[in-house]
C-alpha cells in the first residue's frame, strides 16, 4: 500500500503560516533538495482552500503529480487538468493507495486533519524552522484528537532547520 | 552574565500541556538525566499561576534552587521559603544575572512570554515529545512577537524525544 505523507515547514511553536498566511519566515535552505524530495511522489491530495490558492497563483498543473482536489462545490469541467472528487473521499483514497505508484502527498491543513482522523495519514515530514511566530495557522487545526506518533528519522541542516519524520500510529 | 533558560516538554504541534493542563502525554524517559540537567541551575524565576500550583502540590521548596516568584498580590510573610518580587521585575532579573552563580530557570508560560519580550531569555531547551495533542496550552501564549532563534545543539533519544536547544537572538 502506498503511504500518504504530510510534508510541511513549521515554526518551533507549531505554526505552518503566520496570522495572515505569511510564509516569509521559512528559510530557503540550499541544502534541502526539493526536487529529490518531490520525486518520491506522483499524486497530491489537495484541500479546497489550498486549491483555490493554487488557482489564484495559476499553478494548478504540477509536473509529475496527479492533482486530486476534494470539493463539493468546484466543477470538474472548470478544471480539466485536475481530478475533482466530490464524495466518498475516504473510499477514493483507499483505492488510490492500492494502485501501484509512488507515495502520495497532502496539501492543506484542514485536509490533513480530516485524513488524520480517518487514519489515512502514514508519514509526517516536518521541517522545524528556527523561529517563534507567536501566532498563526497551527499545524493541526484545534481541537483535533490526540495521536501518538513515532520518530523514524531526523536530519539537522546547517541552517538550523530540523527535519523530523514520524510515522502515525 | 548568567543565562536564563526556558526548559519545557512540548508536543510536536506546539503544546506544553493538554486542554485541561494534562501532562500524562509526557514520556518518562530513563535516558534523560533530570538530576544532571537540574544541577546546571541555582535559581528559578516563577510566574504567579505556576507558583500557586506549586503551593497546592506542597512543593515550593526546591533543594539547590532559589525560588523567585513574581506576583503583585502574594505576601512575602506567607511564603518565607521563597522570594516574592512585586515590582521592577526586569531590573531585579538583570541584577540577578550579574551575580556569580549557575544558570537560571523560568517556570511558567506567561512569565516566559513576558521575559522573552523583555529580551531576557537566553536559551530555549525544548523536548519534543512524539505526540500530536490537537489542542492545549501553547508554548508561547498568542499573540506574541515573532523571534528568530538559533539551533545550538540537539539530541535524539531512543524514546523518540527530540531535544532541541536554541539561543534566542
Amino acid at each position: 500500500m502506498r503511504k500518504i505523507h504530510y510534508c510541511v515547514a513549521m515554526s518551533l511553536d507549531g505554526y505552518i503560516a503566520g496570522p495572515n498566511g505569511e510564509y516569509d519566515w521559512i528559510i530557503d535552505d540550499p541544502e534541502i533538495d526539493m526536487a529529490a524530495d518531490f520525486a518520491r511522489f506522483d499524486a497530491a491530495l489537495v484541500g479546497r482552500k489550498t486549491f483555490e490558492m493554487m488557482v489564484r497563483e495559476n499553478r494548478t498543473e504540477v509536473p509529475g503529480l496527479d492533482v486530486i482536489v476534494f470539493s463539493r462545490t468546484l466543477r470538474q469541467s472548470d478544471y480539466p487538468n485536475v481530478t475533482i472528487v466530490a464524495e466518498k473521499q475516504k473510499e477514493m483514497i483507499e483505492a488510490l493507495r492500492k494502485k501501484p505508484g509512488k507515495e502520495i502527498l497532502i496539501w492543506g491543513g484542514e485536509l490533513f486533519r480530516s485524513l488524520l482522523e480517518d487514519g489515512l495519514v502514514g508519514i509526517l515530514d516536518i521541517g522545524v524552522i528556527p523561529v517563534l511566530l507567536g501566532g498563526g495557522i497551527p499545524l493541526l487545526p484545534t481541537r483535533a484528537a490526540q495521536k501518538r506518533i513515532e520518530l523514524i528519522s531526523h536530519k539537522i541542516y546547517k541552517s538550523g532547520i530540523v527535519g523530523l519524520q514520524y510515522a502515525v500510529k
